[in-house]
């Protein structure tokens, strides 16, 4: 099942139906052509399994001891190459986060060190960001020349508002983790990455009890609303409940209600998003 | 004036225009049929009369002490109803909802105690939300089939950003008050519920000295903008600005200003939004 | 270079391209015709030419000592103003501020005192916003029988969130610097107007290493993302990221890898945004 996705070091708990990648490549977690394939087979599996949360770390470190979660995207691969070969490559790197945003399950990114250019732009596909008191944040591009490419400069402002994004963006200021948590880039601090993985399994246990076609049809319903004006967010959160009736999601709730309060889970079935 | 709002126990201050409801019903203020009559009433009244401002609290408590605000949905009346029904019942609610979140008045939620999905979404239509200590908020929903479906989908990252609304609705964790406030589910933590009630009292004291109309038009015209891009955002402000002049409330503030600075209340007339 | 805005008092520091403008004008910095010419002529200035940082503060005080930022717009000037004249004004105000919110550079407001209607307004068209502890903040626009119309209607809430935007503009009541914090108002509090401006400069340093073409594109793209859906916002990120290809800036950060890590500064040449 998971052959595909070797290169991002996975490991899957089926009774929690977590899947939690350990990233572990190149100098210092930089991202290529060879990891954007591994990610774009890990949506594919992710559309199409039973995974109900998906978790995202590393225990990488410099040889210096510096821990690093992604320090960026893999820029010496692209020596020599023409204009035209690098926009492809940066429309398919947004491609494929665009398509990890959209995974009809939850996701946590868990840092524990350096998350830089498109690092922290992969953390703006996670659902929920963690981090350690190591994270480190920042948007190099514009003082290489480019902007962030794959979220940053169109995403970012989603999550830490406008303001934020532009300090990030346009000085390329670095920040900790206590400024991520304020600034709404990480959610949580979590003490190291053994207590990240702690809090994941506490998502993970409450997930495994729930719909799994609901939990896709409210992410997907939300994430649809999102930029829209008012008449059209409520045309489709009206879509996706009906969703959960004709779906028969909804039946299975009300005629398990007794079991629920009483702890089981009930046959929800695969996912049908 | 408030005997189709009974069920909703309101007690009206005619001197501040504050109107408090006091929720006290069924087992657990559990929402069904017959009290969104009575909230469907209520924006009637709201729409149509003097009232400045509303404050919608409960003092209630389950048998074992658990101070309640609004448990959530009347599930129970729903069995053995066709799935249409259910549908038709949760686009009412929906959009009665929506109605109560444009009222042309400032409306605050003063929660005490449990505050789960229909109840949160509840809070959703509230200008600005206060919390005591006791304050539980969670979403169900995905959990028992269905998501939320009348503003948890669609309204509840405006108020706590993707991520949080993400972790809320997909894993069904709950919060408490401080977590609530950090994440800006509620604006302010007040200690007991006395203190909510006079934290809304210095509010109404604000609001009947201003323009009932400018009001209105501010509400209105900062609803409309949310989810439009600039251009349009500035249009919408462009258009309620100059309602403002047209309606005659500029010039009644203009010849009043000596009067405003010694604290005296213009003759600004009823609401013409 | 800045005579057209001597009105607001310009200092400019050529090695950090850095302009400060320190406003002193009026009883109380208040702004009427005569200031938003020189705010006009501003954004001309800052449009075409070499300044990579703004900011603009007030060490004015008032004759019982209270600090003033920017007490509101002028209206004794509009005294005997048909109604035709005052919305047109109100639309240059308005214009005016919208052309100032997109300056191809990054811009900082540094508070030190009274900062209510235009003054508020002001701020939301800096990208970042610092305070002192005698920072006071609020919208006193319907108590006066208009509402904010230059941005206060339709930024405010991108900035703090829907319900504190309709707190501050439906009750006009006033803030603090603390508060001003919390709500996200204001990025960072600072001691004193000294420290805010070395906390500018420690901007100013970042930014005169970067490619002002990307810092500009980056600006751009961020902006014109919001209050977009997605598929809308991915396409705005994506010509702005080829947009720096294609003016060569990418080029040119390629080529001067070694140098931008040795800590030099690459020669973008003058913004072609």
């Amino acid at each position: 099942m998971f052959e595909r996705i070797e290169a991002l070091h996975p490991h899957y708990d089926p009774e929690l139906r977590l899947l939690t990648l350990t990233l572990d490549h190149g100098k210092a977690n930089e991202v290529g052509t060879v990891t954007l394939d591994a990610f774009e087979a890990l949506c594919e599996l992710l559309e199409h399994g039973e995974v109900a949360c998906l978790c995202t770390t590393s225990r990488r470190a410099s040889k210096s001891g510096t821990p690093i979660f992604i320090s960026g995207a893999d820029v010496t691969e692209r020596v020599g190459w023409p204009d035209e070969r690098v926009k492809a490559h940066v429309r398919r790197q947004r491609s494929i986060l665009q398509r990890l945003r959209h995974v009809p399950l939850f996701t946590v990114a868990l840092s524990h060190g350096v998350t830089l250019g498109w690092g922290l732009e992969f953390l703006l596909t996670a659902d929920y960001c963690l981090t350690t008191p190591a994270g480190r944040f920042g948007l190099p591009e514009t003082g290489l020349g480019i902007i962030p490419g794959a979220r940053g400069t169109a995403e970012l402002a989603l999550a830490v508002g406008p303001a934020h994004a532009l300090r990030l963006g346009c000085t390329g200021e670095e920040i900790g983790a206590d400024e991520a948590l304020r600034i709404g880039l990480c959610h949580e601090i979590v003490p190291d990455i053994d207590a990240g993985l702690a809090r994941v399994r506490t998502f993970a246990e409450l997930l495994r009890r729930r719909s799994p076609t609901a939990v896709a049809v409210y992410k997907r319903g939300l994430l649809a609303a999102t930029g829209q004006a008012e008449a059209e967010r409520l045309c489709i959160e009206a879509a996706a409940y009906e969703r959960c009736i004709d779906t028969g999601q909804a039946a299975i709730g009300r005629a398990s209600f007794s079991a629920i309060r009483a702890g089981e889970v009930p046959p929800w079935g695969p996912r049908r998003s």
